[in-house]
């Protein structure tokens, strides 16, 4: 009898489906009986030679993960430093050796070790020990390993009232409300995930920021949530409201050079050390949009920065300045606005600043040539800003992988020596801080992310912040395996299609570097059509230019001279259409329509061949899905199996969008073999519309 | 080794933490194998009757169940009609006898039986099998039930960007952009919660209607929802925009009486029933609150609703108008105007048009006498609404059990010979339609309702709406059973919990019958200094009238006369101030501060008796609920701990404000033994100020 209940409750486990919540940290066993025993009779024994807390956690997450991977409970013995009997052991302790969050794991067929400087070391090492194991590598290795960037960071656009801005899965994981006296133990999980993949700071709310968030009544809450991050070494940075001065202090000002002002952020700052006395620092988005900052007084956004600074200075803790500001110009050019704003503060910042620029120069459309900034400033540590949510990358309907992306821009010479990522990382200009951010994609949805392959963007996002080298298709593969699949057939199809799923998207969107056509505010599906806008550089076609000649922003001269921002060898690779990399021709080009390009094809024909081939290539992905059907977890697959339908309907909207709207400037037939679609260009406004009815 | 494994699979399986994403229906091992063994032995077998995808859902979830509970798996097998040898045996059949929702149920020592004319009756009657082995009943028993009320509807006020207006657990559990190619699964189990407690409709969208709902892109995702509600006998109503004709169809008006606007809803109707044929009607808020309505066009309340009823004509749909309608009017009475603006409508609406009221007269207070158009429309059928998400009483962090509230008003008398129940049944007036609406609770969160015990008041909700006549105590104790715990001992201590919730979240709240006092929008705390607002009657003076001599709004003659519009019987209940329900006192009558109460205290020892005593019993759950420790899973413990903590701050946070504003009025000392806080009413106000920061 009782062997038959634990047999049925094993059948009632074992039939409930995977509901995402796990995310890569899957320690489901290992189906190969005998890639189990390579691992079972090799690792019998955890060994901590330093018992500290942070020790015992990566200690118990080793021994979870082998528990749950080997089928075996192995247990953790604690012993002193001198001994060195390890056999069959995987042997965990501090050594004086490397950086403070480096790490080496080491193992052959009778033991592994696990060392690091530090606790924080230790529990990088495990995560990267577990990882191996997880993908199924040899148990004879080395490995010495420490990440490149010092903040490796997610930004939350998280707001007071539980909403996340741009957030595509449920509402905010912080439960203001709750906090502090109720920890959501999802709140664990988030900092395991984060931790396995080190990341060690996490900016809490909106860069949209609430002054609410500096209140005691607050501070209070954010201090629950730093308890559970700091064992997982991550630090928490606040998003701040540069009027809070006034709006908090009542003070008559907020102006960053009156001595007030300076004190109530000083005192405000050793108030929120109380609370969280290793705070990370400060975030901040100031005169960008609406928000408010230092120039409503005058002053630049130095001395805005330069005065948080100043609050610092006894701590730890950094300010991060976003550089993502432009003003509201119909003859301007958005592009180059952050670069001029900030180019003549170069030097003037505090030691404790970094600007933060994001990856392109407009704003995360799914294709930009890296930001001018980087490069152009070697007296100012600047922090790279990626957005991992997919606010114009397909939300939570279109299956894209980003890694690619990420990619693309850090691996961008920035001139014949150096790397975007080099500069980021500091090499360049021996910057003492280094920053990287993603703005996070995290909800409060069982899943996290919304669309299942989201969760390979949070990972992805991660492991090139650690190290920037690894390939997309390297992480893509230790993703699946970790996340859906040990069959090497099944990870290769999963693979490919992740890495071919970005240039599928743009296919459809913004071919040949055309860029920002989305639905105004919502930004879903496509708008090229928008011609007014709470301001002229929100609207599409100040970006496209497309008239009755040709389409396309010259930023060569002509409409403006942007393209000049960059080295002499980016522009010269650039400056030319005829030999202009053709994902960044209409970023620096505008071409007449019948503009003979290098492949042959006119520009009129090039966009709508790759317009048209956008859906059919995702038709082509739900094929290639549909062949997984019974070989990853059903939910998972079911899940995914119906946002690609979503992707498809919208890839024909945005495709038809596109060619309506553009064939009213060029005049032109569609090339050979192309199908005209049977619905109108007001067919496609009108879905367009209904995301504005109230 | 393989036994091993299962060992370890099932003790990691067991370290789960229960999250509460089940629900009330847990299908865990029941823990006493005696116990379990009365179930076994004598049920071996599903026997099926009648084989259709109905009957056959009830039969896996019968079998889902037994499997959980019992440990051992029960097979199904399908018999014909004749076959009546069912020893051992549950048996499901259809039956001709009874009603069409209602079923029979009936067990011995050898076998049971389920039956119903309906596939859906047999749902139900398996779902109240499941439920008396649940609570480890007899399984000799017979029972007949049938619902009291046709339409036991949830009203969701989800809006079309994800958001929930008074939503405290998430975002709306409709996930909007991957409708309807992607159905999250959660959907299934919504469905099952419903089913097994009768609820039988759902409108879908706020009441604050977006018409984007009624578009053919949001009717396609609507019918997504729906067919996963189908088989749960669940149909789907909308909410809508009365403008709708202008914003969507294009029309110079939305006048009710305009043929080409009739014409317009009669086509949009016929286009919904082409996405979903058993469409359940359309829920109204009109004229209330800044929506349109047909007041807008000079036309009534009648002309409105009758429109949309002619629409839906030759369908099955009805209509559901709202009659929380307002106006602001600095010296008026907020309670009597639905009252007056409908009360000359009785007689004139449509048979498929039901008036929905919200239970008291204002807006969900904690505690509200019943409202006054129950009883005095012998013409229309009146729908009851009730709030089950908690805007007014305590939102995610307070404990409160609403059945006693929902009891409260259903059992009030409306006059010596019928209950507000019967008003709603129909049974005084004889209305073929009855319907009782709870604006739900749920949301994307994992545990569904943020405060784990909201659960609850979702089952209570259900099971009222299907028989008001169950007690408080016995749906608590369902529930808990179901939830929680079979030990006797623990069973009672948290039914014992619950129902004191209600009366100790009034007394530092809204004791003697104050209402409307909370915080300025977000409705979250205390802010009975609230002057100015929107309307006047958004403000708290304006209820609560607070001066130097006294307090408490006189509704008898001196305020306003609204006592007036209830029945003679309840106005000699109410009338005087020395006989009238203490919990009602200052509903109707304005009091000095010295005024002395049947209690023996003055008025103004008395509330701040309350007021104080409420802390101090929320001191006293906390201890109640830490005797549970150990008892209970650790994951609901810790977090309704926590929970507590929180409800505790506040319950002072409520104590403090309204003991500082209030004293400025009455200016007289706190009664003996009760100390003052050290606080000022200017720190209390800060907090409330927070909630209004950017």
């Amino acid at each position: 009898m009782k062997r038959l209940f634990v047999f049925f409750m094993l059948c009632n486990f074992l039939s409930f489906a995977d509901d995402g919540s796990r995310l890569w940290l899957k320690y489901d066993l290992i189906k190969s009986e005998s890639q189990r025993k390579v691992y079972s009779k090799t690792y019998k024994k955890i060994v901590v030679l330093n018992q500290t807390p942070g020790i015992e956690l990566a200690a118990k997450e080793l021994q979870e993960a082998l528990t749950g991977l080997l089928g075996t409970k192995i247990p953790i013995s604690y012993e002193s430093n001198n001994v060195t009997s390890s056999k069959k052991s995987i042997v965990l302790g501090l050594t004086d050796l490397g950086s403070e969050e480096g790490f080496s794991i080491a193992g052959d067929n009778k033991s592994a070790r696990i060392e690091s400087k530090s606790e924080i070391g230790l529990l990088y090492g495990t995560f990267a020990f577990i990882r191996r194991i997880q993908n199924l590598e040899s148990t004879t290795f080395q490995l010495t390993d420490s990440p490149k960037v010092k903040v490796r960071m997610l930004n939350h656009w998280d707001n007071a009232d539980g909403t996340v801005e741009r957030g595509y899965a449920g509402s905010s994981m912080w439960k203001w409300p709750e906090l502090p006296e109720t920890i959501d133990p999802r709140l664990i999980q988030y900092a395991r995930a984060n931790a396995s993949i080190g990341i060690n700071a996490v900016s809490i709310n909106n860069v949209n920021a609430s002054s609410r968030f500096l209140t005691p009544e607050y501070l209070r809450k954010i201090k629950g949530v730093a308890d559970v991050l700091r064992p997982y070494g991550i630090k928490v940075f606040i998003s701040v409201n540069f009027k809070s001065p006034k709006t908090l202090g009542g003070l008559e000002t907020s102006d960053p050079l009156d001595e007030s002002v300076r004190n109530w952020w000083l005192k405000k700052t050793n108030e929120i050390h109380d609370y969280i006395p290793d705070f990370g620092g400060y975030l901040v988005k100031a005169n960008s949009e609406g928000e408010p900052g230092p120039q409503d007084y005058g002053r630049t956004h130095a001395d805005g920065a330069n005065m948080l600074a100043a609050a610092l200075e006894k701590r730890d803790g950094i300010v991060i300045w976003r550089a993502f500001v432009y003003n509201a110009d119909i003859n301007g050019d958005r592009f180059q606005e952050a670069f001029n704003q900030f180019k003549p503060l170069d030097g003037s910042f505090h030691e404790k600043v970094v600007v933060q620029v994001k990856n392109g120069p407009i704003d995360f459309m799914p294709r930009e040539p890296f930001h001018p900034m980087f490069g152009a400033f070697p007296k100012t540590p600047l922090a790279m800003e990626f957005q991992i949510t997919q606010e114009y990358l397909g939300q939570s309907t279109h299956l894209t992988y980003l890694a690619p992306m990420f990619k693309e821009t850090l691996d961008s010479k920035i001139d014949a020596n150096y790397t975007v990522a080099e500069v980021v990382e500091g090499t360049k200009d021996k910057f003492p801080i280094s920053v990287i951010a993603g703005v996070a994609n995290t909800g409060s949805d069982v899943n996290w992310t919304g669309h299942p392959f989201n969760q390979a963007n949070w990972y992805a996002f991660g492991r090139l912040a650690w190290d920037y080298s690894l390939s997309s298709e390297q992480i893509a593969k230790e993703w699946t395996n970790m996340t859906l699949s040990h069959e090497p057939s099944v990870v290769n199809s999963i693979v490919d299609l992740m890495t071919e799923s970005l240039p599928t998207y743009i296919k459809y969107t913004y071919p040949l570097g055309l860029h920002h056509m989305m639905g105004e505010g919502h930004h879903y599906g496509p708008q090229p059509w928008l011609e007014k806008s709470g301001r002229p550089d929100w609207t599409s076609v100040y970006y496209h230019r497309a008239d009755a000649k040709g389409i396309g922003f010259d930023r060569n001269g002509k409409m403006s001279n942007a393209l000049s921002l960059y080295s002499k060898e980016v522009q010269n690779k650039w400056n030319n259409p005829a030999t202009c990399d053709l994902n960044y021709l209409m970023w620096f080009h505008h071409l007449d329509w019948t503009y003979k390009l290098s492949t042959g094809n006119t520009v009129w024909d090039e966009l709508m061949i790759r317009y048209f081939q956008g859906p059919e290539e995702v038709k082509a992905m739900q094929s290639q899905w549909e062949k997984l059907k019974g070989k990853i977890d059903s939910e998972f697959f079911d899940n995914v199996a119906g946002r690609l339908k979503t992707q498809e309907r919208e890839a024909y909207w945005w495709r038809d969008a596109c060619y309506l709207y553009f064939k009213d400037f060029s005049k032109l037939p569609l090339p050979n073999g192309l199908k005209a679609p049977s619905r109108t260009l007001e067919d496609v406004k009108n879905i367009e519309r209904i995301y504005h009815l109230r």
